[in-house]
């Protein structure tokens, strides 16, 4: 099975209401928001990334989901490998280090040793504080804009820099190591949202997951991305690289569907917010893509996805 | 670190009262018991265990955690690596059955490839429904008796056997590979209790934990540990097959420290349930151990623990 066969396998199980047909970034059960993200060692983080940065990300990436949803961080539960001394430690405190930035407390979790040799699997459970409402992605519809708060690509753009040496440092990396969870936009955003998700996997491919939940299509301008100063000095802000912004991952920023004419700028966002109409839902299924040249091709990938076999 | 310097560390981070201080099976939060479990290929399942019975240990072990305080099953979130179509596709098979069986609900969760070759790494978080008590590992007084529902030994004695020849069969292999929650027995238990836990690492460890959290001593009568006629026939009832039973792990049987002179067997348990005063707790702190011959010197394995050096 790959990953869209596993999961499929797990709806057919998933059938309490709670589990919003695993079709959303998190459950929604009693008034809490509850997620969890697992990270491996050399498919989510690099073995030389710094260990207290890996544990702000998984933190942070969780926080980025009840984020999606509009939720106030409240407790987590950690699930630790323990091997390396050192790493372990700065690990930990890179955990200490997120929870306490964002008011999220550890609860419980479990510890474990994996046989020598195996990749750090590191997982973590974070629940959250519903707000008034807690949108979905399936409730987008025909018409409505859609609105990315924060930049696409930087952290593929990091990924990318560190690859080519483990030693680069620089802003890009810093988004790629310690993504910054949008929780005070999520917040603002869920009240007036038709449908909102965070983008984790690339902005194309999470798309694609929102418009099909909501039963629409999606256009996508690539030139109205939000692209960071550091993206364009790295890899421009042409075709090619918005493509790359677009597909690329680690973003942890907002997708929202606002109904048309909703200006998101009257709302009380922090006032570092970077906020952009990228394209709009409509009838029908698929993407499209466009610039200001005219119709774009789909990308062969659309974002990050687990075993595509 | 080793994992009780881990725990340590963690413990100084986990100072939200929901967390029990990490000295307890789970969390409680808005009346809601929270707990999770991972479990590793090689370390807590063999590669060539079923599948499905992995997927159902690792709901029954989660279950268990529930059971101990009391609580109703209410939900769960999945960690999942997806790799080997068929194991998957058997392993989801075994979570669902236990999902079945004790109507726990899956509500979401994560999917991940790990790097080819990597064991697998699998995870749950559970969550219950409080009952009125949610009785805490630290609540026994000096003078409580112990009593433990369930038999000890046989899922140690299982492994044993399984690692001896893969192909084995038989009721110890049953309960190493598919153990029962006690979760009725676990909330009749949790009205009464002062102190509750699931054995999970072997009966002197976790008993060793609760009368810690406890600030109390133990002493237990290795004669009067409950062990099953499999259990006997495979290795016995002597001294040393008594210590083997008390050290071994993977039990999910139940210990409580009830009120002296108070009679659980006038309580609502399951008409199957196998309880047996098996010591008491005491003033001051440590372990002893006493059968009819006398003390007994206390084993250098109190039980499984994961990195003791």
């Amino acid at each position: 099975m790959n990953e869209s066969e596993v999961i499929n396998r797990l709806k057919r199980i998933a059938t309490d209401p709670a589990a919003r047909g695993l079709a959303d970034d998190a459950a929604v059960l009693d008034g809490l928001v509850i997620t969890h993200d697992t990270i491996a060692e050399g498919v989510h983080f690099l073995p030389t990334d710094p260990p207290a940065s890996v544990g702000w990300k998984l933190v942070a990436v969780n926080l980025s989901d009840l984020a999606a949803k509009g939720a106030a961080p409240r407790a987590a539960l950690l699930s630790l490998c323990i091997g390396d001394e050192d790493w372990d430690e700065a690990f930990l405190g890179g955990i200490e280090a997120a929870c306490e930035s964002y008011g999220l407390n550890l609860i419980g979790g479990d510890t474990i040793a994996l046989p020598e040799g195996a990749p750090r699997v590191l997982g973590l459970t974070a629940i959250g504080k519903a707000g008034e409402r807690v949108p979905s992605r399936s409730g987008g519809r025909a018409g409505d804009i859609l609105w990315v708060v924060g930049t696409l690509g930087d952290g593929a753009a990091g990924l990318n820099l560190l690859q080519e040496d483990a030693e680069a440092t620089g802003p890009l990396i810093d988004q790629y190591r310690r993504p910054v969870p949008l929780l005070a936009a999520g917040q603002v955003l869920a009240r007036k949202a038709n449908a909102t998700m965070d983008i984790s996997d690339g902005l194309l491919i999470d798309l694609q997951r929102l418009a099909e939940a909501s039963g629409c299509a999606a256009e996508v301008d690539l030139d109205a991305l939000p692209l960071s100063r550091a993206f364009i000095a790295e890899r421009g802000q042409d075709r090619r690289a918005r493509l790359f912004a677009a597909t690329g991952g680690d973003d942890y920023a907002l997708l929202a569907a606002l109904p048309e004419g909703f200006d998101p700028l009257g709302l009380p966002l922090p006032s570092d917010s970077t906020i952009a109409a990228v394209g709009r839902l409509t009838e029908g299924s698929g993407i499209t893509l466009r610039d200001a040249a005219g119709p774009v091709g789909l990308p062969e990938r659309m974002g990050y996805e687990h075993r595509r076999d």
